[in-house]
């Protein structure tokens, strides 16, 4: 579509040129897309500038990419294929004329590489600081919500966790972070085909565990009304928490467990659901799945490590 | 769904409270909504304090009604059904905690009076000021883009145009608006029963006059690749611009047609729907259809004022 003239106009064009086949049409009213038989899953995430990320942590390519993959990543939890990706970005005043395209070109390359691309977005002057809200639609035959796990079921965790933590401790003290927790932090990735794959193989309840194990753990026995049994000494720990958890004096896997923006899915999978598909799980996503828990009857989340209770609390927005 | 433990989850329980029956379950990864056979159209747009609206002018159930009702104005310039909103909140460091509730409570009510329900958001904490991303989906049978004008088409507009120009320059000035202007900025009204109307009766093109009929004529015929032939003397003005045009010694129709923040529709027609027909819209809608000019060949708009040509620039959110 021919777009109008105009400043603001200028700069879709600028980010249609940088985003190339990675974007849909832009310029209409709506972004229009076909419809498919299966339920429509959306949902949005904001990212804002010394609140979520600071610019000199991460690039703005960086930025742009990790608000894709953390609102896609909300897909994945559902089972979802994903159909498209709007971001709406406040820009700063006095941001450079090459800086949107460059936000824009990462969150171009975190939805081409989930398969999708951007369909719509919408650009507004700030007065101070960037903020980039992203909003993801997809597509699931059979959603997976936080609220189907039942006592009995196993709880099972994708990849490790304790990465970003690890990232996000180093920079706050100073330090930068080692390479593997920096790109834990900067280029999460949203776990789709896990996601799909747990639902098609029986998932009874999905979350993301964005906001960490332990705190997400507390909205999906809220969600289903049960309790969660978590042993952290199964915690799968990303190698980079191993310093870090040590420089605080606390396991590393409670590190781990209460730290927050790692992009693994927790998932609660039927009693059946054992060490073979779990190999199996493995070998077609490339991903390990470890078993931290158990669903009983209750409410709230118990978490021991080594017989002992401990109580951790995640990541709170609002804390 | 229970929602979890937390400061975070504390406020969308207030949210929900608040929201009542304009709201669907909150709380999971995902909204999911039920398909339909038409094609899914989606828009996003975002208010910024002290940019788009200030609270010395709004109330923030007024800010939050009217960032809805702006979003899902974008569906009705495509003839869409709306099925949903979801409403991504910066809240500003220290904001009460009533806040975010009567925010919400005037986007549910903006949701609710266009037929539909607020299916999720985000929350997120901020330096300062607030930012309203707001995302709607909708479905419509045969989505109306920009452009599909052809030379030989009429141009019609819904309501009247540039009352909220008109309180705007009187806020700018330091003067209360007159009543019905401020009411046109606070309370704008998302044309979805008129643009669906028009898709019905065979609309071409059409979009929303948000940046003011010039600059946005000036879009639908860049995506349309036909020239828009605008007679300002048949514009429909509202009634307080009447004033405030002759403050600024303009006359009311350039005044109305450079006005932003109008939600009403500017559609092409075949040129065989005629007056019969506008009175059939009226009839049905309850709205005011004004023919404004016509499509010819050829590119970008001629505006005219009693057979002057006249240059009149729309609003750029980044001029």
């Amino acid at each position: 579509m021919e777009l109008g003239p105009g400043e603001e106009f200028d700069r879709i064009r600028a980010i249609a040129r940088a985003l190339g086949n990675r974007a849909a049409d832009l310029g209409d009213d709506c972004a229009v897309l076909p419809s498919r038989p299966e339920a429509l899953c959306v949902s949005t995430d904001t990212m804002v500038e010394d609140v979520h990320f600071r610019l000199d942590w991460l690039s703005l390519e960086e930025v742009g990419g990790r608000a894709v993959a953390a609102a896609l990543s909300d897909l994945a939890a559902e089972g979802a294929v994903p159909a498209g990706v709007l971001a709406n970005v406040v820009v700063p005043a006095g941001a450079d004329r090459s800086a949107v395209p460059a936000l824009m070109r990462g969150a171009g390359d975190s939805a081409a590489a989930a398969g999708t691309r951007v369909v719509g977005g919408n650009l507004a002057r700030g007065d101070r600081g960037w903020t980039i809200a992203v909003t993801v639609l997809g597509w699931a035959a059979r959603p997976v919500t936080r609220a189907g796990a039942a006592a009995g079921d196993r709880l099972w965790v994708t990849g490790t966790l304790g990465g970003s933590r690890a990232a996000l401790q180093a920079w706050q003290r100073g330090d930068p972070p080692a390479p593997e927790a920096r790109d834990a932090f900067a280029h999460p990735v949203p776990r789709l085909a896990a996601g799909r794959w747990l639902a098609e193989h029986g998932a009874r309840a999905m979350l993301d565990v964005s906001d960490g194990l332990a705190g997400d753990a507390a909205h999906l026995a809220a969600a289903s009304g049960v309790k969660l049994e978590i042993e952290l000494d199964l915690v799968p720990v990303h190698p980079a928490t191993i310093e870090e958890a040590s420089r605080l004096g606390v396991a590393v896997q409670e590190f781990a467990a209460a730290g927050g923006e790692d992009y693994e899915l927790l998932a609660a999978m039927p009693d059946a659901f054992g060490a073979a598909e779990s190999r199996e799980f493995e070998r077609a996503t490339g991903l390990a799945l470890t078993r931290v828990g158990r669903v009983a009857r209750g409410s709230g989340v118990r978490l021991t490590l080594a017989g002992h209770t401990r109580s951790l609390a995640g990541f709170d927005h609002f804390r």
